[in-house]
């Protein structure tokens, strides 16, 4: 059966050219760098090297740069770091209501421990609002997390203005106050430079730029102190301990100047892709929404929702066409919940669980956007013939406008 | 030049058979694990796999497995994790004085936070006692942490005991009472049975198995409940967020299959090697002292100490011949202090400086010993020939018995 993966939010595969990069690495180089050794050496330099390509694709300074097992890590370190260091009793954060899992949940830990968390509201767009930042800060305000782009639906955040709002507060005196941003979904995708945004700490993933999962990064601004959360030996000057994982540091950062050099080719391709696909959803299918803004999204993700469809119904069906999407975060699977990014943006349960995202890669073709066109119509056509919700709707009589169902008979 | 890597408790090279193994996944099957399409499931299926080929390792069942990103976190994880779940004011901890710094650096954490910790002497050596244990046990303790290998002299703690003293104490009706082992460098080195042991939680690495670096696991066993680290997805059964590594994973369980089915033939091999290597350098350099108890230790672990020889100068001699070596961890390099696992012997400083650990794998040969020794014998009298040390103790005549020192003509 032939397979179509239009899933690369989720995870990308493994770009040939990384992956011989890093083999090297799982062969002869296999030196701990924090040996004395040649071995070790070698292995240090590939780090250093790894740490540089990094540190390029965000325009950070290399020593700004601490290698993590991925982005969940790097958002935990980056969130309980910063509180647990920030010498002071202020105890308020602000964020926004569709983080990725990693920084909801350490935030709801937070919370429990104590700290007061604004959550601000995305409106029908999916974008946080510059004032409604500026509205919620506090006195006891220590930490804004705003991520740069989202994970469900590509709503591109307006980090740059978080940023310097942040910064003009610092120039008034203002100290314990820092700006992180999950840039997961934005990393490779978006032109990202720390000092344009001004943010203080910034998370990456390697896993979704085409190099393999287990590793991520975050950026610490030079000056900007936060607790380890892994504690032990002295890597990453002591900011975060472990064995490093050499061959996986090598990818992440051959994979980081690989898609600083094709970032522009990669986003037209794979917004044409995109344009295409949706131009022909829209002709092809009836009564879908597409969730978030249109404009201000990354070029490569597509979230509808089909009304009288489950969500999760018509990510099995297209499975079984060979077309891998998903419903929400791969890290929210495992919850029947609906999806709280879509939730956000003021729809109803109905269409935040019939939601489903499409993200385009590097790789996919014009004809598997056709064949996942296709298979998509079969599919929800065939799910609201079934579905209690399309005959009960159906029974009503002929629908129409936006939200006209197809005749069920 | 020649290159001689005899530092396998540092790391170990990738076995080509694990990296035929994880290939696949580095490819094709590049599924996010969490993902519910085919490509999930497949990763899905792939980490399920490594879980119980892990678990089969330790005698432990595939869902008392929590993969981590290395023997770091494990330790971390369980440390951390058990202190911030003991529903509990008792705030007690009893360890040794040899474990690795990220148990250190752990416990040390902790005990500025308020806790007591015991850390229990390792005599000459270098062994924890069970006696000791029992001794330090008071009604307040939470944890006892005693390594199962230490990782740089090699010497085997008596973890059974610890865990029979353990288990009595809950037998008595005791709770609040937990037994973590790191099992970092006993991993794939020694039979590991957690239900002989009793251990509720014991920590493995991969890259000291023929895996790669970056990945590890922790047991915990069925019942026993701590505190997530790392806050995010539903990943390992909500006890660790964070996308699955799957081809670090995969390569781990090949390797954690590879090392059981091969122990006892790669112990015999690597203690041959050994054994060989501790005796011509007996034979043929003088005032050497080997450290930790000769009989309990590891099969493929040599520590000696090289009287009038500073350990890190050695080293990089050797290192020009290239023959890898390391003086203490290599999570403890950058510090310039002298290793605090061969102070806990009673060494003196000189004699802790001066040690050099030899760790052997599978794939050296007798050859190599030979010509490690040949190096090591050429190193030591160049350095004592030069050493300030050696030349005013050469200054007073002749030495004697067995700290005698070479002619320094």
């Amino acid at each position: 059966m032939r397979k179509v993966y239009l899933d690369h939010s989720a995870t990308t595969p493994v770009d040939s050219r990384v992956l011989d990069a890093m083999l090297p690495y799982l062969r002869g180089k296999f030196g701990n760098a924090s040996s004395i050794h040649q071995f070790g050496q070698e292995a240090r330099a590939a780090v250093d090297k790894a740490r540089r390509q990094v540190a390029s694709l965000i325009n950070a300074r290399p020593n700004e740069i601490v290698f993590t097992s991925g982005g969940t890590e790097a958002n935990n370190l980056a969130i309980r770091g910063i509180c647990e260091a920030a010498a002071t009793d202020a105890r308020h954060i602000i964020t926004s209501a569709i983080e990725h899992p990693s920084v909801r949940g350490v935030l709801d830990y937070l919370e429990k421990q104590g700290w007061s968390i604004t959550r601000l509201p995305v409106y029908d767009d999916g974008i946080v609002r510059g004032e409604d930042v500026r509205a919620a800060l506090r006195d006891a305000t220590v930490l804004v997390s705003v991520m740069m782009a989202n994970n469900e639906i590509g709503t591109i955040q307006p980090a740059a203005e978080v940023g310097a709002l942040i910064r003009a507060e610092r120039e008034r005196g203002r100290k314990h106050l820092w700006f992180h941003t999950d840039a997961v979904q934005a990393g490779g995708r978006l032109t990202i430079d720390v000092e344009a945004i001004g943010c203080d700490l910034l998370s990456l993933s390697a896993h979704k730029i085409y190099a393999p999962k287990g590793t991520g990064a975050l950026f610490i601004r030079r000056g900007v102190r936060l607790f380890p959360q892994q504690i032990g030996g002295h890597q990453e000057r002591e900011r975060r301990a472990g064995t490093e994982s050499v061959a996986n540091l090598v990818a992440f950062g051959a994979a980081a100047e690989l898609a600083r050099a094709e970032m522009d080719e990669r986003n037209e391709y794979t917004r044409r892709l995109r344009d295409k696909f949706e131009n022909e959803v829209q002709a092809k299918i009836e009564t879908i929404i597409f969730n978030g803004d249109r404009d201000r999204r990354l070029p490569h993700v597509s979230n509808v929702s089909f009304r009288y469809v489950e969500g999760e119904g018509l990510l099995i069906h297209l499975d079984m066409h060979g077309v891998a999407v998903s419903t929400g975060s791969a890290c929210s699977s495992g919850t029947l919940e609906p999806s709280p990014v879509i939730r956000a943006l003021r729809r109803d349960e109905e269409l935040a669980r019939g939601a489903i995202r499409f993200s385009f890669g590097k790789d996919n073709t014009e004809d598997e956007v056709d064949y996942a066109v296709d298979a998509l119509s079969r599919s929800v056509e065939s799910l609201r013939t079934i579905s209690p919700l399309g005959r009960k709707d159906a029974g009503y009589g002929t629908a129409s406008g936006s939200e006209r169902m197809p005749d069920a008979s």
